[in-house]
Protein backbone atom coordinates (compact mmCIF):
# COMPACT_ATOMS: atom_id res chain seq x y z
CA UNK A 1 0.00 0.00 0.00
CA UNK A 2 1.08 3.85 -0.48
CA UNK A 3 1.94 6.15 2.05
CA UNK A 4 -1.62 7.72 0.61
CA UNK A 5 -4.94 7.08 -0.21
CA UNK A 6 -6.46 9.60 -2.46
CA UNK A 7 -10.26 10.10 -2.61
CA UNK A 8 -10.94 12.50 -5.81
CA UNK A 9 -12.92 12.70 -8.99
CA UNK A 10 -11.00 14.10 -11.91
CA UNK A 11 -13.46 17.48 -12.17
CA UNK A 12 -13.10 18.75 -8.44
CA UNK A 13 -10.47 20.11 -6.27
CA UNK A 14 -9.18 17.20 -5.92
CA UNK A 15 -6.80 18.45 -9.12
CA UNK A 16 -5.21 21.34 -6.64
CA UNK A 17 -4.63 17.81 -4.14
CA UNK A 18 -2.64 15.93 -7.22
CA UNK A 19 -0.58 18.66 -7.80
CA UNK A 20 0.22 18.98 -3.97
CA UNK A 21 1.20 15.43 -3.96
CA UNK A 22 2.99 14.78 -7.81
CA UNK A 23 5.17 18.34 -6.01
CA UNK A 24 5.86 16.55 -3.19
CA UNK A 25 6.53 13.95 -4.73
CA UNK A 26 4.61 11.34 -2.32
CA UNK A 27 3.60 7.89 -3.33
CA UNK A 28 -0.61 7.54 -3.41
CA UNK A 29 -2.91 5.37 -3.77
CA UNK A 30 -6.24 6.86 -5.63
CA UNK A 31 -10.11 5.91 -5.80
CA UNK A 32 -12.12 7.84 -7.78
CA UNK A 33 -15.44 9.00 -6.13
CA UNK A 34 -18.66 9.44 -8.41
CA UNK A 35 -21.37 12.42 -7.14
CA UNK A 36 -23.93 9.56 -6.86
CA UNK A 37 -22.60 6.69 -5.17
CA UNK A 38 -19.56 6.90 -2.52
CA UNK A 39 -18.01 4.25 -0.83
CA UNK A 40 -18.42 3.86 2.99
CA UNK A 41 -14.36 3.80 3.93
CA UNK A 42 -15.01 7.61 1.92
CA UNK A 43 -17.97 8.88 3.87
CA UNK A 44 -15.94 7.68 6.94
CA UNK A 45 -13.07 10.17 6.24
CA UNK A 46 -15.10 13.01 5.81
CA UNK A 47 -18.75 13.25 6.30
CA UNK A 48 -19.33 16.06 4.24
CA UNK A 49 -19.04 13.63 1.68
CA UNK A 50 -16.76 16.05 -0.48
CA UNK A 51 -13.78 15.64 -2.39
CA UNK A 52 -10.69 15.54 -2.05
CA UNK A 53 -10.07 13.63 0.93
CA UNK A 54 -6.65 12.11 2.24
CA UNK A 55 -5.95 9.33 4.32
CA UNK A 56 -2.46 9.29 5.24
CA UNK A 57 -1.14 6.22 6.25
CA UNK A 58 1.16 6.85 9.26
CA UNK A 59 2.81 4.04 11.13
CA UNK A 60 -0.60 2.56 12.96
CA UNK A 61 -2.51 5.31 12.81
CA UNK A 62 -4.55 6.72 9.88
CA UNK A 63 -4.43 10.39 9.62
CA UNK A 64 -7.58 12.55 7.88
CA UNK A 65 -7.07 15.51 5.94
CA UNK A 66 -9.86 17.05 4.03
CA UNK A 67 -10.00 20.83 2.76
CA UNK A 68 -7.67 21.03 -0.01
CA UNK A 69 -5.63 23.78 1.43
CA UNK A 70 -5.40 22.05 4.28
CA UNK A 71 -3.89 19.05 2.66
CA UNK A 72 -1.57 21.37 0.49
CA UNK A 73 0.04 22.47 3.82
CA UNK A 74 0.02 19.19 5.26
CA UNK A 75 1.98 17.24 2.36
CA UNK A 76 4.42 20.70 2.59
CA UNK A 77 5.22 19.61 6.17
CA UNK A 78 5.55 15.70 5.70
CA UNK A 79 7.86 16.19 2.77
CA UNK A 80 10.10 18.96 3.97
CA UNK A 81 13.19 17.36 0.91
CA UNK A 82 10.81 18.60 -1.53
CA UNK A 83 11.00 22.34 -0.07
CA UNK A 84 7.79 23.54 -0.60
CA UNK A 85 7.09 24.90 3.17
CA UNK A 86 8.10 28.70 3.95
CA UNK A 87 11.53 29.46 5.84
CA UNK A 88 10.85 32.30 8.36
CA UNK A 89 10.98 35.62 6.08
CA UNK A 90 8.42 33.47 4.36
CA UNK A 91 6.01 32.59 6.57
CA UNK A 92 3.90 35.87 6.93
CA UNK A 93 2.89 35.39 2.95
CA UNK A 94 2.39 31.68 3.24
CA UNK A 95 0.18 32.02 5.74
CA UNK A 96 -1.62 34.90 4.91
CA UNK A 97 -2.29 34.79 1.25
CA UNK A 98 -3.52 30.23 1.31
CA UNK A 99 -6.13 31.71 3.54
CA UNK A 100 -6.94 34.51 1.53
CA UNK A 101 -7.54 32.02 -1.42
CA UNK A 102 -9.34 29.88 0.93
CA UNK A 103 -11.37 32.29 2.67
CA UNK A 104 -12.85 35.93 0.69
CA UNK A 105 -11.29 34.33 -2.70
CA UNK A 106 -13.54 31.46 -2.32
CA UNK A 107 -16.61 33.26 -0.86
CA UNK A 108 -16.40 36.11 -3.31
CA UNK A 109 -16.21 33.54 -6.64
CA UNK A 110 -19.39 31.56 -4.96
CA UNK A 111 -21.21 34.83 -4.14
CA UNK A 112 -20.76 35.52 -7.83
CA UNK A 113 -21.82 32.23 -9.24
CA UNK A 114 -24.85 32.29 -6.71
CA UNK A 115 -25.76 35.79 -8.27
CA UNK A 116 -25.36 37.08 -4.67
CA UNK A 117 -23.60 40.65 -3.81
CA UNK A 118 -23.77 41.98 -0.28
CA UNK A 119 -25.24 45.08 -0.50
CA UNK A 120 -23.04 48.16 0.69
CA UNK A 121 -24.36 48.03 4.27
CA UNK A 122 -23.49 43.93 4.41
CA UNK A 123 -20.15 44.69 3.33
CA UNK A 124 -18.82 44.70 6.80
CA UNK A 125 -20.01 41.64 7.85
CA UNK A 126 -18.87 39.93 4.15
CA UNK A 127 -15.46 38.24 4.81
CA UNK A 128 -15.15 39.34 1.62
CA UNK A 129 -16.05 42.64 1.50
CA UNK A 130 -16.55 42.92 -2.00
CA UNK A 131 -15.60 41.12 -5.03
CA UNK A 132 -13.86 43.75 -6.73
CA UNK A 133 -12.09 44.61 -3.65
CA UNK A 134 -10.89 41.27 -3.08
CA UNK A 135 -9.49 40.93 -6.84
CA UNK A 136 -7.81 43.89 -6.49
CA UNK A 137 -6.19 43.17 -3.33
CA UNK A 138 -5.00 39.87 -4.48
CA UNK A 139 -3.38 41.57 -8.01
CA UNK A 140 -1.87 44.27 -5.81
CA UNK A 141 0.16 41.38 -4.39
CA UNK A 142 0.91 39.36 -7.27
CA UNK A 143 1.76 41.95 -9.29
CA UNK A 144 5.03 42.81 -7.59
CA UNK A 145 6.20 39.16 -6.72
CA UNK A 146 7.35 35.83 -8.90
CA UNK A 147 5.60 33.35 -6.42
CA UNK A 148 3.25 34.04 -3.19
CA UNK A 149 6.08 34.17 -1.30
CA UNK A 150 8.73 36.36 -3.54
CA UNK A 151 11.55 34.33 -5.46
CA UNK A 152 10.66 30.69 -4.57
CA UNK A 153 7.93 28.32 -5.25
CA UNK A 154 6.43 27.20 -2.47
CA UNK A 155 2.97 24.92 -1.48
CA UNK A 156 1.15 28.34 -1.43
CA UNK A 157 1.25 28.37 -5.03
CA UNK A 158 -0.09 25.54 -5.59
CA UNK A 159 -3.23 26.80 -3.95
CA UNK A 160 -3.28 29.87 -4.90
CA UNK A 161 -2.06 29.09 -8.37
CA UNK A 162 -4.86 26.76 -8.53
CA UNK A 163 -7.55 28.76 -7.32
CA UNK A 164 -6.35 31.63 -9.95
CA UNK A 165 -5.68 29.14 -13.09
CA UNK A 166 -9.15 27.93 -12.56
CA UNK A 167 -10.64 31.36 -11.87
CA UNK A 168 -8.91 32.51 -15.13
CA UNK A 169 -10.09 29.16 -17.10
CA UNK A 170 -13.84 29.71 -16.26
CA UNK A 171 -13.70 33.41 -17.40
CA UNK A 172 -14.69 33.77 -12.92
CA UNK A 173 -11.61 36.30 -11.97
CA UNK A 174 -10.44 39.01 -14.83
CA UNK A 175 -7.55 38.50 -17.05
CA UNK A 176 -5.37 40.69 -15.62
CA UNK A 177 -1.78 40.78 -16.63
CA UNK A 178 -0.83 39.65 -12.78
CA UNK A 179 -2.95 37.00 -13.00
CA UNK A 180 -2.11 35.94 -16.71
CA UNK A 181 1.37 35.70 -16.03
CA UNK A 182 1.27 33.80 -12.70
CA UNK A 183 -0.65 31.45 -14.09
CA UNK A 184 1.62 30.58 -16.62
CA UNK A 185 3.86 30.11 -14.28
CA UNK A 186 2.05 27.82 -12.52
CA UNK A 187 1.39 25.83 -15.51
CA UNK A 188 5.16 25.61 -16.37
CA UNK A 189 5.95 23.55 -13.56
CA UNK A 190 6.54 19.65 -14.05
CA UNK A 191 4.21 18.34 -11.25
CA UNK A 192 1.69 20.49 -13.04
CA UNK A 193 1.72 19.15 -16.28
CA UNK A 194 1.72 15.33 -14.70
CA UNK A 195 -0.97 15.83 -12.58
CA UNK A 196 -3.26 17.60 -15.58
CA UNK A 197 -2.10 14.85 -17.73
CA UNK A 198 -4.02 12.35 -15.18
CA UNK A 199 -7.26 14.48 -14.55
CA UNK A 200 -7.44 15.18 -18.28
CA UNK A 201 -6.95 11.37 -19.34
CA UNK A 202 -9.52 10.39 -16.60
CA UNK A 203 -11.92 12.99 -17.62
CA UNK A 204 -11.43 11.94 -21.25
CA UNK A 205 -12.49 8.37 -20.28
CA UNK A 206 -15.66 8.96 -18.54
CA UNK A 207 -17.17 11.17 -21.51
CA UNK A 208 -16.19 8.33 -23.43
CA UNK B 1 8.97 49.08 19.49
CA UNK B 2 6.96 46.07 20.75
CA UNK B 3 7.68 43.06 18.01
CA UNK B 4 4.45 43.11 16.80
CA UNK B 5 1.90 45.96 15.59
CA UNK B 6 -1.48 44.78 15.74
CA UNK B 7 -4.63 46.89 14.10
CA UNK B 8 -7.98 46.25 15.51
CA UNK B 9 -11.57 47.18 16.31
CA UNK B 10 -12.69 45.38 19.86
CA UNK B 11 -16.41 44.47 18.00
CA UNK B 12 -14.27 42.41 15.26
CA UNK B 13 -12.56 39.49 14.83
CA UNK B 14 -9.25 41.45 16.18
CA UNK B 15 -10.76 39.58 19.40
CA UNK B 16 -9.13 36.21 17.89
CA UNK B 17 -5.99 38.09 17.21
CA UNK B 18 -5.66 39.22 20.94
CA UNK B 19 -6.38 35.44 22.18
CA UNK B 20 -3.39 34.54 19.77
CA UNK B 21 -1.00 37.09 21.05
CA UNK B 22 -1.33 36.11 24.54
CA UNK B 23 -1.29 32.55 24.38
CA UNK B 24 1.79 33.12 22.42
CA UNK B 25 3.25 35.96 25.12
CA UNK B 26 3.76 38.24 22.14
CA UNK B 27 4.90 41.74 22.94
CA UNK B 28 2.35 43.83 20.93
CA UNK B 29 1.22 47.74 20.55
CA UNK B 30 -2.14 48.12 19.60
CA UNK B 31 -3.84 50.72 16.55
CA UNK B 32 -7.77 51.04 17.40
CA UNK B 33 -8.74 51.17 13.84
CA UNK B 34 -12.33 53.46 13.42
CA UNK B 35 -14.93 51.76 11.09
CA UNK B 36 -15.11 55.42 9.16
CA UNK B 37 -11.70 56.49 9.47
CA UNK B 38 -8.43 54.26 8.55
CA UNK B 39 -5.26 55.04 9.58
CA UNK B 40 -2.76 55.44 6.10
CA UNK B 41 -0.39 52.83 7.50
CA UNK B 42 -2.87 50.39 7.90
CA UNK B 43 -4.49 50.86 4.77
CA UNK B 44 -1.22 49.91 3.31
CA UNK B 45 -0.77 46.77 5.74
CA UNK B 46 -4.12 45.64 4.55
CA UNK B 47 -5.48 47.17 1.04
CA UNK B 48 -8.70 45.01 2.20
CA UNK B 49 -8.93 47.65 4.75
CA UNK B 50 -10.04 44.87 7.26
CA UNK B 51 -8.85 44.05 10.62
CA UNK B 52 -7.01 42.60 12.31
CA UNK B 53 -3.91 42.97 10.58
CA UNK B 54 -0.50 42.15 11.98
CA UNK B 55 2.69 44.00 11.67
CA UNK B 56 5.92 42.35 12.65
CA UNK B 57 8.79 44.19 12.89
CA UNK B 58 11.43 41.00 12.24
CA UNK B 59 14.78 42.46 11.81
CA UNK B 60 15.42 44.84 8.94
CA UNK B 61 12.08 43.85 7.10
CA UNK B 62 7.99 44.76 8.01
CA UNK B 63 6.49 41.36 7.69
CA UNK B 64 2.20 41.88 7.22
CA UNK B 65 -0.11 39.57 8.17
CA UNK B 66 -3.66 39.13 7.56
CA UNK B 67 -6.53 36.86 7.82
CA UNK B 68 -7.41 35.80 11.67
CA UNK B 69 -6.53 32.37 10.97
CA UNK B 70 -3.59 32.83 9.01
CA UNK B 71 -1.77 35.26 11.97
CA UNK B 72 -2.86 32.56 14.39
CA UNK B 73 -0.97 29.99 12.61
CA UNK B 74 1.73 32.59 12.06
CA UNK B 75 2.48 33.27 15.98
CA UNK B 76 2.52 29.76 16.80
CA UNK B 77 5.74 29.32 14.32
CA UNK B 78 7.13 32.19 15.64
CA UNK B 79 6.66 31.32 19.36
CA UNK B 80 7.24 27.42 19.33
CA UNK B 81 8.44 27.74 22.83
CA UNK B 82 4.74 28.49 23.60
CA UNK B 83 3.84 24.80 22.59
CA UNK B 84 1.29 25.93 20.14
CA UNK B 85 2.27 24.27 17.38
CA UNK B 86 1.38 20.62 16.13
CA UNK B 87 3.33 17.77 16.44
CA UNK B 88 3.86 15.37 13.08
CA UNK B 89 0.53 12.95 14.48
CA UNK B 90 -1.48 16.30 15.09
CA UNK B 91 -0.94 17.92 12.41
CA UNK B 92 -3.65 16.55 10.14
CA UNK B 93 -6.03 17.84 12.85
CA UNK B 94 -4.69 20.95 12.99
CA UNK B 95 -4.99 22.20 9.49
CA UNK B 96 -8.06 19.90 8.65
CA UNK B 97 -9.86 22.02 11.31
CA UNK B 98 -8.68 25.16 10.89
CA UNK B 99 -9.52 25.18 7.33
CA UNK B 100 -12.64 23.99 7.91
CA UNK B 101 -13.48 27.04 10.34
CA UNK B 102 -12.13 29.29 7.87
CA UNK B 103 -13.78 28.00 4.69
CA UNK B 104 -16.87 25.86 5.18
CA UNK B 105 -17.94 27.04 9.02
CA UNK B 106 -17.49 30.97 7.69
CA UNK B 107 -19.36 30.75 4.74
CA UNK B 108 -22.14 28.49 6.18
CA UNK B 109 -22.31 31.52 9.14
CA UNK B 110 -22.22 34.07 5.96
CA UNK B 111 -25.14 32.50 4.00
CA UNK B 112 -26.97 31.45 7.19
CA UNK B 113 -26.68 35.80 7.91
CA UNK B 114 -27.71 36.79 4.21
CA UNK B 115 -30.54 34.76 4.65
CA UNK B 116 -29.40 32.75 1.49
CA UNK B 117 -29.10 28.57 1.52
CA UNK B 118 -28.11 27.07 -1.76
CA UNK B 119 -31.14 24.52 -3.48
CA UNK B 120 -30.31 20.98 -3.76
CA UNK B 121 -28.84 21.60 -6.48
CA UNK B 122 -26.59 24.67 -5.73
CA UNK B 123 -24.94 22.50 -3.28
CA UNK B 124 -22.23 20.68 -4.58
CA UNK B 125 -21.16 23.85 -5.97
CA UNK B 126 -20.98 25.22 -2.11
CA UNK B 127 -17.80 24.47 -0.46
CA UNK B 128 -19.97 24.10 2.68
CA UNK B 129 -22.77 22.25 1.05
CA UNK B 130 -25.37 23.31 3.07
CA UNK B 131 -25.56 24.90 7.05
CA UNK B 132 -26.70 21.12 8.84
CA UNK B 133 -24.55 19.04 7.03
CA UNK B 134 -21.50 21.95 8.23
CA UNK B 135 -22.46 21.83 12.00
CA UNK B 136 -23.31 18.25 12.00
CA UNK B 137 -19.49 17.15 10.82
CA UNK B 138 -17.90 19.48 13.17
CA UNK B 139 -20.37 18.39 16.09
CA UNK B 140 -18.73 14.88 15.25
CA UNK B 141 -15.38 16.00 15.44
CA UNK B 142 -15.62 17.99 18.59
CA UNK B 143 -17.66 15.30 19.94
CA UNK B 144 -14.88 12.84 20.51
CA UNK B 145 -11.80 15.10 21.11
CA UNK B 146 -11.44 17.73 23.95
CA UNK B 147 -9.44 20.17 21.90
CA UNK B 148 -8.97 19.96 18.18
CA UNK B 149 -5.81 17.91 18.07
CA UNK B 150 -6.89 15.68 20.40
CA UNK B 151 -6.30 16.13 24.45
CA UNK B 152 -3.76 19.01 23.96
CA UNK B 153 -4.09 22.74 23.64
CA UNK B 154 -2.69 23.64 20.04
CA UNK B 155 -3.08 27.55 18.27
CA UNK B 156 -5.68 25.46 15.90
CA UNK B 157 -8.16 25.89 19.30
CA UNK B 158 -7.87 29.78 19.37
CA UNK B 159 -9.46 29.86 15.63
CA UNK B 160 -11.60 27.13 15.86
CA UNK B 161 -12.62 28.03 19.65
CA UNK B 162 -13.03 31.41 18.64
CA UNK B 163 -15.74 30.71 15.89
CA UNK B 164 -17.39 28.30 18.17
CA UNK B 165 -17.60 30.45 21.09
CA UNK B 166 -18.43 33.45 18.88
CA UNK B 167 -21.24 31.32 17.03
CA UNK B 168 -22.89 30.20 20.22
CA UNK B 169 -22.96 34.02 21.73
CA UNK B 170 -24.62 35.36 18.77
CA UNK B 171 -27.21 32.12 18.61
CA UNK B 172 -25.73 31.53 14.82
CA UNK B 173 -24.58 28.10 15.91
CA UNK B 174 -26.97 25.51 17.68
CA UNK B 175 -26.28 24.67 21.66
CA UNK B 176 -24.88 21.35 20.70
CA UNK B 177 -22.96 19.62 24.29
CA UNK B 178 -20.11 19.49 22.08
CA UNK B 179 -20.13 22.76 21.36
CA UNK B 180 -20.97 24.36 24.84
CA UNK B 181 -18.57 22.27 26.46
CA UNK B 182 -15.51 22.98 24.33
CA UNK B 183 -16.53 26.78 24.60
CA UNK B 184 -16.51 26.44 28.08
CA UNK B 185 -12.88 24.70 27.71
CA UNK B 186 -11.79 27.71 25.95
CA UNK B 187 -13.36 30.44 28.18
CA UNK B 188 -11.39 28.97 30.63
CA UNK B 189 -7.83 29.29 29.25
CA UNK B 190 -5.89 32.57 30.97
CA UNK B 191 -4.85 33.64 27.81
CA UNK B 192 -8.62 33.76 26.74
CA UNK B 193 -9.63 35.54 29.98
CA UNK B 194 -6.90 38.41 29.51
CA UNK B 195 -7.67 39.03 26.07
CA UNK B 196 -11.39 39.24 26.95
CA UNK B 197 -11.10 41.34 29.75
CA UNK B 198 -9.23 44.24 27.49
CA UNK B 199 -11.92 43.97 24.37
CA UNK B 200 -14.65 43.83 26.82
CA UNK B 201 -12.97 47.22 28.67
CA UNK B 202 -12.71 48.60 24.94
CA UNK B 203 -16.08 48.28 24.46
CA UNK B 204 -17.37 49.48 27.40
CA UNK B 205 -15.68 52.95 26.97
CA UNK B 206 -16.92 52.85 23.39
CA UNK B 207 -20.17 53.04 24.40
CA UNK B 208 -19.34 55.84 27.25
Amino acid sequence: MADYTFYTNPMSRGQITRWALHEAEAEYDQILVDWKTKPAAFLAANPMGKVPALVHHAGDKDRIVTEAAAICLYLAEMHPEAELLPNDSEMACYYRWTFFAAGPVEQAITARNFKFEPSPEQEPMAGWGSFDRTIQALDGHMAGVEWICGDRFTMADVYVGSTVDWGLNFGILPPLPSFAAYAERCQARPAYKEAKAIDNALIADMKR
